[in-house]
């Protein structure tokens, strides 16, 4: 059903001092950067062959990923699973009777289609999945 | 640098639990099994596409995966990126000033070759490296 680790998503509470991090030291190109206001996040996306690290630095403390920095602190905040086929994978993950948050697709970054499985049905790993838009 | 996410390493208290979400419900194959006493984990890898999710059961709570599900709960506990020569990766982190946990490689499991990066140069983030064996 997954074909790779899309990304792993990363918290960070300062963004600047983890692009000199991931995209100077560790020399993985930007691909894209983007504010998606609707889940109050400024989002960093890097390279790493065919997959990615996503960045993720909260907009306010009263979001998703703020709370999570403030609970747990910076860190891995979820990894994210590649599919061709979006619809096909949830109505899979639905019938086997797994949790999910999003039963139907929302646009995620870069106009990819992503849906996120509750962390109850998978011992406290946040799970996204992801169909990437045609072009990428 | 890195050619790839190589996997994530997922904390886990339930090993069969886990086993039946990830071969199970989401089909990942199972790769390789192996009980590290050196590193207090009993590990199953398993296949997502040319990555892997590395499961990891702690051998008792006085290790430091048990410590980490004492700390933290289960959940996501690292990622590793791939690399083509260990030995090489290893000089250019510690030219740029990067902590490094192992400053040698040591073997991980299916006899690669693996170091980690200390999270305090990581924000938090536990870095790992890997240089896989010839025949995987």
């Amino acid at each position: 059903m997954f074909e790779l680790i899309d990304h792993v998503g990363v918290a960070v509470a300062d963004l600047d001092e983890a692009l000199a991090l991931y995209g100077g030291t560790f020399g993985m190109p930007v691909a894209h950067r983007e504010t998606v206001d609707e889940q109050g996040v400024e989002a960093v996306l890097l390279d790493v062959g065919d997959c990615h690290v996503e960045l993720l630095r909260p907009l306010g403390p009263d979001t998703p990923v703020g709370r999570f920095i403030e609970r747990k602190g910076p860190g891995l905040h979820h990894v994210a699973y590649r599919v061709d086929d979006i619809e096909a994978a949830l109505s899979k993950l639905a019938e086997a009777g797994v949790e999910l948050i999003d039963s139907e697709p929302r646009i995620g970054i870069r106009r990819s289609r992503v849906a996120f499985v509750h962390p109850k049905a998978t011992a406290s790993v946040l799970t996204e999945i992801v169909e990437p838009a045609q072009e990428h």
